[in-house]
């Protein structure tokens, strides 16, 4: 079976693991604490990040990107009106547009400063990097979530998928990063109808049930977390 | 004729301007600066970024992951032994993620703090966020440059081209980010001489030679930047 390191407040690994989910795939999940820089992870991916899939022949993916053109091309191709990227150019382009967005800018701008400074830093020694989240750091990602649920509003208000009209990688990477501020009760829902509407959609997929019920180490989820009408 | 936006020293802007001419492209370059924030280009690409590809219909494409995967698939496939992905999924997967190292990781690391620093504060107002360069944040871009450049010389070293036995996308964004670095006097040349004979073979290339030309405002390149053997 292949493997699939990843973290659970790692949006870009929910990522892939909603697109596995999708296309019925089974895959082993390692967790995998990349502070602690293990060798043998290294070894499979020098960029030291999440996600990494590797196959049955021990050949290794890195990256959410890398991952998910790879399941398009061996497995989306065959899947018709359920392929996650569209078959026009141009639709393909946009779709990638908003899925880098959602795993670069938005991850970069507000996710990955928020689970670094309340989730990894908890979990890592001094050595890493680890204690009291920087409360600056927090405010400026904090700041920035608006201005995405602005964007989103827009996308979801004016299309009925986030990137046209099927569903596609973009609302599966919107999702993840979404679902994982929401864990850490960082969406303001009554601000954002349009979205919460368009969430709760993803929500009720499926694919998200195994993401839902998961939880970390010291950290309790919001009580809406798991709802599916909240 | 289709327009590129982009920037002399923007590395992804320069890694899309190399496959443009390797393909044998025809477009009308337009130099932007964005910290200007121009609410044109901001119509364009909401994220700000360069480069932008608008086609003849007036179709915008943002990013260099988005506008590459786009040439791959509308005139790429066509080019059987000079396609710049590869055909098979996994070495396409390779091509990708050395890609994404030099666009993404080392423009983090390295490239975009040092023209930042070293270009683009020279260009831009006091409101806009110019001024005397931080010694400390290009003391650590500068610190990053060594790592990089000892991965690219195993890379080059184990392999004919980057990412295998042909030259590929990877070596495109790799020189795209080199020759920027290597403008501004960062490389150390004596200490990398596999990397060095692999850029030779780079900047031989007729696609090399417009950027090689290229001079930016008040900055003059290092002596040897333009000479094919240095």
């Amino acid at each position: 079976m292949p493997t699939l390191y990843h973290h659970s407040m790692s949006s870009p690994s929910r990522f892939v693991r909603l697109i596995l989910t999708e296309y019925g795939y089974q895959t082993e999940l390692i967790e995998e604490q990349t502070w602690e820089k293990r060798r043998d992870f290294l070894a499979l991916n020098p960029a030291g990040t999440l996600p990494v899939y590797v196959d049955d022949s021990m050949r290794a993916l890195c990256g959410a990107t890398v991952i998910s053109e790879y399941l398009d091309e061996t497995h989306g191709v065959l899947k018709r009106d359920r392929r996650l990227l569209a078959e026009d150019p141009f639709q393909r382009a946009e779709i990638r547009r908003l899925t880098e967005w959602f795993m670069q800018k938005m991850e970069q701008d507000v996710t990955r400063p928020l689970v670094r400074e309340r989730v990894y830093k908890l979990q890592m020694t001094a050595d890493q990097g680890g204690g009291a989240p920087d409360s600056k750091l927090m405010r400026m990602a904090r700041g920035n979530i608006r201005q995405h649920m602005k964007y989103l509003s827009w996308l979801a208000g004016s299309r009925q998928w986030l990137a046209g009209d099927r569903l596609s990688y973009a609302d599966l990477a919107a999702a993840a990063s979404i679902s994982v501020l929401d864990y850490l009760g960082e969406i303001d829902w009554a601000e954002s109808p349009v979205v919460k509407e368009w969430y709760q959609r993803m929500k009720s997929r499926p694919s998200f049930r195994p993401i839902l019920a998961e939880r970390v180490r010291a950290i309790t989820p919001v009580s809406h977390y798991a709802d599916l009408d909240f």
